[in-house]
């Protein structure tokens, strides 16, 4: 029986669990894993906390060193090693050793592309500046580090709010420096819905973290006096000690586009159900390849570690002659940075009208992680997007300080099984009074969901609030009605609803609203059942003020 | 159209729920709720805590009042007021009213039982001796924080090791007392098999808390010199200051027996998936019915708050000729005490053995909340029950320190939507370094029960260690190996393997352990593709040593 010998490009995340899982299946194959960097199997997801040193030690970001993989696994490891290009028909690349500068060629029965992805530098004056970062990998980590130690900066200009902008802020923040976040869309953290990343900046801003939003760099300038000059688009000049780059990541395809292998629309290459490529000797998993949205359809980069690992085994699977399949990507994912998790899975508002589906809708709520009776409440804004037609769960987006992905890991698991709102009304979930309610958020966000499908409940849609007719009635208490409350809207508390109706016109809809969502329910309960045509402003005052911000 | 008339027999969780959701369906139903006690809707979960003074302000307790029922859903409430007796025949209920002494009667088109449960009360001699409480009502709690306030108790005896009793361990210790619980059957938290038990065992024991296990109270004694003697079945006398009785409760089901509605065998209230009891103008909710377990389909006493108000909306649902159905239980739980999370879900191995189910298997493993390199890793024990024949998640046992209820309710959610190990393998969940792994704990979980399934690693069963002549090698360090290990076991580390093959054993079995049972996964790959006969001893080490305790 001949050795099979596959050939893996690139040591992180994919291609390492890829490698592992190999040796599992296969005792016999011979296995041999490439990594241009001097590192395989690293932590890039704990790099801005390295850098943060939050973790101290960068050894702990060493998963497994070659010399594990060589004695647990018997894979050969060659750090330091780019593979430069790929004869397919020879089933042959060649690589080039950068300690010696040697090149030479390799022989593969299946080639397994894990490049991962490179994160974008704009082409700017100045880009390549000292004092001006990316981070992706262990060197990169410690050369900010360094800076940080040797020239004690004491103002950070962070490119781009995305998850790993807002991680590098919350690092740069715990070295003691003054964060500025200069972010080009009109909101941060681009996955979520516009109006939920509101919350996210709130705290943010909170915390003191400068935001200059809708505005890009134009430029950097390094002063006679020292420092960083970063110029926006939008005219500004803004001073840094030490600037970190996180507008995003680009899949690296460079190998497999001039190896002629098919590339997606997204830039990433394009592999089938088995992570294969174009090319039946080849596949490819991670941060390089497109996958497709399990919600949308949609073919998406996805830089996950989670998808990442799934794929490395599905591709080690059907090397091996297993039958494995990748399923496609929920895009669960989480960013905590002051105290803040925001998370989400499935399909977000904006991503389903991207993709042109209309049959959606959504509810917002703010329920407490745990019940408000035990000490420590604190809310968890929620948003949930469910299909119109038959209740099937598509998304959820989540911020709070506790317990935030407990929720979401439950909505993408519901997700993944197919589960409606009605599913998620009668989950069975964990309840104590330090752990939740014996109505759990989850089930809280299935019942809003279900109220509005089974018709007990209309919801009005905050986005029309401006153009309306109808008449708005909080039903607040007078003392928080005072403190703010919707435009235009008259203050009739529950409790005197039933006694005050006589007032309400019927001529027109009657949008209601108050703190959270629940009174406005309740209200609309009372006011449809008595023949008025009554809305819900779902998620009240708490979704009105991020849906109209002040400033 | 004439008014219909609902009568709702006790106020807290299913029937607060039930009054409240009826009122939001039918604006114009007569709704009258009595409890025979001084309060409605009172957090009975949180009584511990309110006793430990976690909750100062008794106040913070009641989730409703009488006002509030009254003015925000038009409902009817008499506090003090014990329904004696049904005649269903008239469809009227006699009414004791405790503060004036009057006999009334009420009719009803719809009657709603909610009595809920009773703390038991042993019969034992001394029983009624001041200084020993049971905990079930706000009047309870009130009396054991005077009790602790005027006496300042140096010792407390817990009777009872569930999940009340270490709650109120907790919350006495937190207040200063030192604590010894008595529990009559060989483990804590019945729910949970007994090797997961064991984990909580040694915390609390870490914690100073006392345990008398497999020993029951026959007696209580006032001595002269104040204080009580707790006497044990087995010969013990225990000093206390205070004795809190936490036994287990019983079902309130004497109303529903005398009026010849079908009671169960286990003394519950028999009802359909509509909550309707045999009576079809009356329906039951909450701890004093009887639920089918949806893993094992016996008929249960599951005394727990989530369903009692999925229950509560169902009855109301029904009373209002809607379609709604209570679908059984899962019977997901948690308990939290000194730092410690237990949770489970679904079925445990006990519960399927006692409903004569063989169908299944089970896996153990030990990973932390998040990954090991950001700070504040701690383990999470895991069992994973599934189902041998087609992989369906039966339940799941966990104990750790932090996301333990997050990891349960993934799982629970996954056991509702009939989700395999398979799907497990493969959820999508939150990742990022201080929330989770790339792979997550229940992907693990699911990992490790799909490689038996696939057949990719064979398990040794724990308990025939004893009896086995396999060989047994630990595949740990030697540093590791030498601090303690399997009895009888010989150590190869794992890198060693391949190299030291040559000299194991090809007629008999082989069984592998090592610390948590990666390595012996590992391990076993190895070995089997070598033409041994290998198995991997499932948890290694971390679950080796609770099934076989040192004491």
């Amino acid at each position: 029986m001949s050795r099979k010998r596959v050939v893996i490009v690139g040591g992180v995340a994919g291609g390492a669990t890829c490698a592992a899982r190999l040796r599992r299946m296969d005792e016999n194959a011979e296995i041999l894993l490439l990594d241009r960097g001097p590192y395989v199997s690293f932590a890039n997801c704990g790099l801005p906390y390295y850098v943060g040193n939050v973790i101290h030690d960068e050894a702990k970001l060493l998963l497994a060193t070659p010399a594990l993989f060589r004695e647990r696994f018997n894979i050969e490891v060659r750090t330091c090693n780019e593979v430069v290009s790929i004869d397919r028909a020879a089933r042959t690349i060649a690589v080039h050793d950068l300690d010696t500068g040697r090149e030479y060629r390799e022989h593969y029965d299946a080639l397994v592309l894990s490049p991962g992805s490179a994160p974008v530098r704009p082409p700017c004056c100045g880009i390549d500046l000292p004092g001006i970062f990316t981070l992706r990998s262990i060197p990169d980590s410690r050369e900010i580090r360094t800076w940080i130690d040797s020239k004690d900066p004491r103002k950070a200009v962070v490119v781009g709010g995305g998850f790993i902008g807002l991680e590098m802020a919350e690092n740069l923040a715990h070295r003691g420096i003054a964060v500025t976040i200069v972010e080009l869309a009109d909101q941060i953290m681009p996955p979520l819905d516009r109006e939920m990343a509101e919350y996210a900046r709130e705290q943010l801003i909170a915390r003191g973290i400068r935001l200059r939003m809708g505005d890009g760099v134009a430029s950097f300038e390094q002063p006679p006096s020292g420092g960083l000059i970063v110029r926006t688009q939008g005219g500004a000049a803004l001073d840094a000690d030490i600037v970190v780059l996180a507008i995003g990541v680009r899949p690296e395809a460079k190998l497999a586009r001039e190896a002629g292998l098919e590339i997606g629309r997204r830039g990433g290459i394009r592999v089938d159900s088995r992570m294969r490529t174009s090319d039946p000797h080849i596949w490819a998993v991670g941060d390089a390849v497109e996958v497709q949205n399990r919600l949308t359809g949609q073919w998406e980069l996805i830089p996950l570690a989670g998808p990442a690992n799934r794929q490395g085994r599905v591709a080690a699977d059907t090397i091996c002659g297993r039958d494995a399949e990748f399923d496609g990507v929920l895009a669960t994912a989480v960013c905590g940075f002051f105290g803040l998790t925001v998370a989400l899975t499935g399909a977000t508002e904006k991503c389903l009208r991207r993709a042109g589906i209309d049959d959606f809708q959504c509810v917002y709520l703010h329920p407490n992680q745990h019940v408000s009776y035990y000490p420590g409440a604190h809310p968890i804004h929620i948003k949930l997007v469910f299909r119109k037609s038959d209740g099937r769960v598509l998304g959820a987006q989540a911020i709070g300080e506790a317990d935030v992905a407990r929720r979401i890991d439950v909505i993408a698991t519901a997700i993944q099984m197919n589960a409606t709102v009605f599913d998620l009304e009668n989950a069975e979930l964990c309840y104590a009074p330090q752990f939740g309610a014996a109505k759990d958020a989850v089930n809280l966000a299935g019942m809003a969901a279900a109220n509005v499908l089974r018709g007990d409940v209309a919801l009005a849609p905050w986005q029309e609030l401006d153009d309306t007719d109808a008449y708005i009635v909080d039903v607040r208490e007078p003392h928080e009605f005072h403190r703010d409350s919707v435009d235009g809207a008259v203050n009739i508390p529950l409790g005197q609803l039933r006694s005050k109706m006589a007032g309400l016109p019927h001529d027109r809809e009657i949008w209601v609203s108050c703190g959270i969502g629940q009174r406005a329910y309740y209200a609309c309960r009372i006011l449809t059942q008595h023949g008025f045509r009554a809305r819900s402003l779902s998620g009240g005052y708490q979704t009105y003020r991020v849906m109209y911000p002040l400033e």
